[in-house]
């Protein structure tokens, strides 16, 4: 017989999530928690929702509760969302969790949060992870229906992200900057059939120009790179175009953080052309 | 039959813990060992302290294992003490125990750490953490009686922190910083009946004038804020006076960071007072 | 019945390791993972070995998988060591494991990685932490013999690291530093017996000068100090050189960061006399 399993990630930095694994033990004793990231960029729901898509995939079939929250506190409500790999999504309502419910199957059905009988005994406003979220996810981990916590909600009613695009234009992909691994790899919005479509065949060692724009008192850079499949094809601090382990268009440094060297961060607008 | 639960805080950073987990995973190879934090201010017994009272109320009952030790090498105590809540505590005898152990129902006995078959064979003078305290901690959680671990000691010998206090003035609360969280927002000595027996009824929307003197080369600070009691009331980026989840008084910057803001740290004095 | 184990470290921060975990858990549901930590300066393959020294020795028997991978993408080989303690070791074959598989009591047997069985089904380039050394170990923690890993190698043929070795002169020691601790404590190549060698007895309170000449821009650097068993035998603030927990010779500040202090990093040597 299997652990039930629970993932949780948040953007509360080091100490507090354990308060919110303690609160989940108490309830689901025998549980596996798995933490995600607890680093998330705070109120970043977009760098959240790309973390859980990132990771959640790769996880066992459980309950994954997320909270990056910069409406704790105000009206928005608290979802728990099951999906159609079999797994529950709990978090609050804003954007957060819609990317991974799409990428786990989609939507099955949406609860809203209510029941105070799952909650702590005093819900705080400043703490709903570890007053809402964290018991409703153990126990829903140790069994209790999704129809326990709440009344059913429309799917169609929950709040989504804008989610950006790239644009194929003649000669040159449009895009931004949508995700910043940990050691400075960049991820853009699009694919390499994506950048295929607007500038032909992407052989390896193909000659590449990026041109961000200058943004929020960030100067324009223009980074000339290659496209290659791997890190090893280029020299030692060199950079590179390469499809991630994603599926993504990814620019990254070899041993190096193409991030802080050319000063990028989330939602940077970027064309990508020949040289 | 549920696990036995180790809980562990050090201020070691990330990769030192990671040994003395493998200690107490050798001796109780079923536990659970929920880590608090590895990240509280090095040698800050009062952070440390402050942590384990936010902490460990959620927690399961069980050992916990907290580290935070200057003393380390020198003739300072190791304890374990057995606490109401059915819990027992182990670490160093220098006031990091002390706060939670009286949050947890007081003390009900304690115990010197000098059983030299409770700890690794080689006792290094420098990482007691490891050679003395996780092998303990698994000892007891596997079912080793207090009694087992050395002589009692009286409980009024333990090491006491000075606990900084609120003091009611003629309309304003001295008080100062006890503790600041990873995300910036500040607590302060006292609660909110202090300070309502210093300036009268606090009603959401009041607006209040925290001043905290300079200090240590910092300069004086003035923050104009408002009595709230949850952060969707102000507007992003602006502060606001409110009840923290544990029912102390913490200032608090809508989606920021206070602290950093105004250059607040541990021990800062501050008097509130009516705008 | 206990749990299989599997240890993990690696240089990713803090969100990529989830991911592994997950794989890994998905396999190998009752497993008990320890982390290690995933702060390893990255691509450093000598301070991850050096991590793995310090940590491996007190965790329990079981599969370690440790990935630092400068050369991800490229020809190097992937390996499971099997160690005469009973341990199997997983990882690139870079020299990272060879100091821990002899700490462990040397190599029995090594494999190479390349039974695409047990990999996931899709092996990017670019994340073999995720495709084959995670799910590598999960299945040898599940009882996967390592022969199916892949074919038998020849240990003399694994890639070794050239350890920085202490000589020892006529009145001074020649070293190096080979290790930075998270709080700042300097580990050196050699013992105090190698120290003796060279300068005569150690008896506590010994003064000693540690010569670091200017290197890469840093500027050369004198150390006045002093040799002592423990801390708390000189004032806060002030250095001692002494014996670490593992016998290393080690430069600490009391209380204080000596490796932010005096600018030192891995690989800068050092010269240690009588003052």
């Amino acid at each position: 017989m299997t652990r039930p399993v629970i993932t949780f990630a948040t953007d509360f930095g080091p100490a507090a999530p354990a308060v919110c694994r303690g609160v989940m033990y108490r309830i689901a004793p025998d549980a596996l928690i798995i933490d995600i990231s607890h680093q998330i960029p705070r109120y970043s729901i977009r760098e959240g929702a790309g973390t859980l898509v990132f990771a959640l995939p790769h996880m066992p079939v459980g309950v994954h509760v997320a909270v990056v929250d910069p409406g704790v506190g105000t009206e928005r409500r608290g979802v728990a969302i099951h999906v159609a790999r079999g797994d529950t999504l709990v978090g609050p309502d804003n954007g957060l969790l819609m990317p991974v419910a799409k990428r786990l199957g989609g939507i099955l059905a949406a609860h809203s949060l209510e029941n105070r009988d799952l909650m702590l005994p005093v819900v705080t406003s400043s703490f709903h992870g570890r007053d809402i979220f964290a018991p409703m996810a153990a126990h829903l981990a140790m069994g209790t229906s999704i129809e326990v916590v709440g009344p059913a909600i429309d799917p169609a009613s929950l709040v989504r992200l804008e989610a950006p695009q790239a644009v194929v234009m003649e000669g040159a992909l449009e895009s931004q900057v949508v995700h910043v691994l940990i050691y400075g790899n960049v991820t853009f919005a699009g694919t390499p059939a994506d950048l295929e479509a607007a500038i032909g065949p992407l052989e390896p060692g193909r000659r590449l120009v990026l041109e961000f724009p200058a943004l929020k008192g960030a100067p324009a850079v223009r980074e000339a790179t290659v496209w290659e499949r791997t890190f090893g094809r280029v020299a030692v601090g060199a950079s590179l175009l390469m499809e991630d382990s994603e599926g993504h268009l990814s620019l990254a440094d070899n041993q190096g953080n193409a991030a802080e060297r050319l000063g990028l961060a989330l939602d940077r607008p970027v064309r990508i052309r020949p040289a």
